[in-house]
């Protein structure tokens, strides 16, 4: 019941989901890794995804997390079933909560899906939400460009906003009533985001979904911690396989503040 | 002679100096290495470009090359010294004859240079460019959105050419009169970058150069092929560290025709 949860992300992106896990859950204590040294995962092929994810998940166990929260949609929509079947503690990808938050928001049964183009070519998404829902219709588009401009904090310039009237053009011609924001980076670019779909499109960001999820699984598995912690926020921990201090620079835009207990280990 | 010239590139940007050494000595045969599982290396530290430089440079020595060309921009700032140390073949990067040639071409001696973050942050054109003149100005330029900009096919895109007057406003308001296109990609942007600067800036493409000094290196060094090959321009092979559907793809927009002999290998 002491012992941390992991998380993994393929960079800083994750800590959108890092920061809902504290909130929610600030008795337990939590390890980031984030694998900043081989960002990005969303161009990158399933085969190579995989095994970088399953190398994420054994560094993880290897500091005896009793679950793994996979933060990265890219990483989820590839790995995260094969993860369950090869390792023994609980893992949780962010694509079946966002679903779930998504079908229980949607009236029309109309659900837009962003991602990245290794999250959208996977079809992750679509089979999720169909087998939660057979009766929905999904439509997806890949939005490549969204996290270098939210990496390098163009979040509400023009451009930005003109790249994304194009990216979600398809989702406002399909009139869908809800949008899962299928990347870590994509609730930087919330107002914009909101702005082009108007406000009848509800916006899913997974990271308080599976937030609540891991709160539900903790519970059920009796693996919730009671007691508070003695360190507070100061004693979670967060490994980088690069360099710690883009990671400790650009990761303030993520929790605006500044990240202590960074530390490089190999990738 | 008549073994191989092997090039390594963090992705596919090096295409640019494979295109320009195919071009210019058609009788050698060259072998390619893509990290495509570990690009970008621009936004990565120091310390991590030199390890993958050192691995990818490893690499090509099992191929038997006989020298190797550091296509990429970053690696060459952060690691070809230490490369030229360790390994016993001609190692060759991109800064070097870049520079050399803005330096031909400049004759106020301001030079701007636009590169990754990386590769600016190194410094390594200054002092390159400043151990050749010490006399000679630099100015230069991060553009860390033209990489994704390239990948994703934004060539002549509005958006792209009003991120571009950002990025390259500081080079005109210093009045440089050579700009180094510090990096595998730019080329590709060179409309949108010859049109903000102007006539009478010269645009120098490191690719180019850097093919005129492997000519004289493997000339001076005895290393040249005299006969002409046999297999033409399909026996060069590519090597990429991810699948090799991606950089055969993206591969088009640089090379203007498919690829083939992609193989892939582990990074």
């Amino acid at each position: 019941m002491n012992r941390p949860v992991g998380i993994f992300d393929s960079g800083l992106g994750g800590l959108t989901v890092f920061r809902a896990i504290a909130e929610l859950l600030p008795a337990e204590r939590l390890i980031y890794l984030g694998d900043t040294a081989r960002v990005p995962y969303g161009t990158k092929s399933a085969q190579t995804v995989v095994r970088y994810s399953q190398e994420n998940t054994e560094f993880l166990l290897d500091q005896d997390v009793k679950a793994v929260v996979v933060a990265c949609n890219t990483a989820s929509a590839y790995a995260v079933p094969r993860l369950q079947r090869h390792f023994k503690p609980p893992v949780l990808g962010v694509l079946e909560p966002g679903a779930r938050q998504a079908i229980a928001h949607s009236a029309q049964k109309r659900i837009g899906v962003i991602g990245t183009a290794g999250t959208v070519t996977s079809g992750a998404y679509e089979r999720v939400l169909q087998n939660i829902d057979s009766q929905v219709q999904v439509v997806s588009e890949a939005c490549p460009l969204f996290v270098p401009l939210v990496e390098e904090g163009w979040l509400d310039a023009e451009e930005t906003r003109s790249i994304a009237r194009h990216y979600l053009e398809p989702l406002l011609r399909a009139e869908v009533d809800t949008l899962i924001l299928g990347c870590t980076h994509y609730p930087m670019l919330r107002p914009v985001i909101a702005d082009i779909m108007g406000p009848d499109v509800v916006l899913i960001d997974s990271a308080q979904a599976v937030a609540e999820a891991l709160q539900e699984l903790l519970k059920s598995q009796h693996l919730l911690r009671a007691e508070s912690r003695r360190g507070g926020p100061t004693d979670h921990q967060f490994f980088v396989t690069d360099s710690p201090e883009r990671f400790r620079r650009v990761g303030e835009i993520f929790l605006g503040h500044p990240l202590e207990n960074v530390q490089k280990v190999n990738s």
